[in-house]
């Protein structure tokens, strides 16, 4: 709801302004993420191939011009919108917070989260899915779909190496291979689940089986 | 090689046809597989969402009628590509061919070999990958994926039962569960390799990894 009625708000600043092509750094931020946003609705109705720039401005109420001014390109927008949804994904949380949970649980949350049914993390993960899908046709995307894969990977791999040492994650586990192949997995169930082939909670139900048996401490 | 000069000596054959409309039986038979091979390597090259019909026509050697006529619809062209991608599949295989390798042998072989770079194999990834993809935005081949996922999903269970009986799996593991977990995977890194985001040896070395520790019976 936030997020609707600050792209509503920016819509109206656009149409009182009279130059958009300097605009202050604040608002400046502001209008580069209400873009993102409404990139991340556009490919979540249809799809990376299916973008156009006008819709996407559309979207975000402002005008075409500004949303070049921002990204320079149609796809300097979808590199942009994969970032994002690199940023903004749930497992991006182990990065900031330690908090009290146990490093296995704390890959548990991190990687669920990813299967919920949350309006933005739906828009997310059909980004994450639609630009490495696209850069199978389109080579330019692989580095970025590469880098964000890496990070997302180094991540969870750093949770993992937490858990060891607070023992909650089984000793003897190499951890980059079992988060390479753990957001692998992740990344396949939402495929399926948006894809409708599986249903939400059988995914959910197959990542907890599957994070309890390989990765957790034995009693 | 065997497919192209196959699909080139169709496309002489229907030059030299002056009906289209009731082809023989075996040559119709011939004529759909040269139309769904060409169907694979169009959707190969440039996916899903920028299939034409017309192209995947010329690309067989045969008029738009004429694969209208095979498949009634652009869209029943793509479900019937996907049909194929997964009876050609490499696990197809444990369908059919029992052989002298125990349960663990076969689904190690026949998983590894979906990901191998033979370009027949790897264009049935890309067409599996972006029907996948498209279910997202096209709800009406949902249930095409999901009944192709379950084919798969249980061809793989039952060589798995099949290695707890012979003792090369381990006991107490529940195969339908294994099954649906692994072929995700394969399907993650298949994706991973074909968006140039990790390396097919990697994508390799991390399933025999994954396979070796969750399923295959202690020594």
């Amino acid at each position: 709801m936030r997020t609707v009625s600050r792209s509503a708000s920016i819509a109206l600043d656009v149409s009182n302004s009279t130059s958009e092509t300097e605009p202050a750094a604040a608002a400046g931020g502001e209008r580069r993420e209400a873009i993102l946003v409404a990139a991340a609705r556009v490919i979540s109705r249809s799809g990376v191939r299916g973008l156009r720039v006008e819709e996407v401005a559309s979207e975000a109420g402002v005008s075409p011009p500004l949303l070049y001014y921002h990204f320079a390109s149609r796809q300097g927008l979808i590199r942009a919108a994969l970032q994002r949804a690199s940023d903004k994904a749930p497992s991006a949380a182990l990065r900031s917070e330690a908090g009290e949970m146990s490093g296995y649980e704390a890959v548990e949350v991190a990687l669920l989260a990813e299967l919920d049914d949350d309006r933005s993390v739906r828009d997310n993960a059909i980004v994450w899915g639609e630009v490495g899908a696209t850069a199978v046709f389109e080579p330019e995307l692989r580095d970025d779909v590469r880098q964000v894969t890496e990070t997302w990977s180094a991540t969870v791999a750093e949770a993992i190496r937490r858990g060891v040492e607070d023992g909650s994650i089984r000793k003897g586990i190499d951890p980059e291979q079992a988060a390479e192949v753990l957001i692998t997995l992740v990344d396949g169930l939402c495929n399926r689940w948006l894809a409708g082939a599986m249903n939400r909670e059988r995914a959910r139900e197959l990542l907890v089986a599957t994070l309890r048996e390989t990765l957790r401490a034995k009693d």
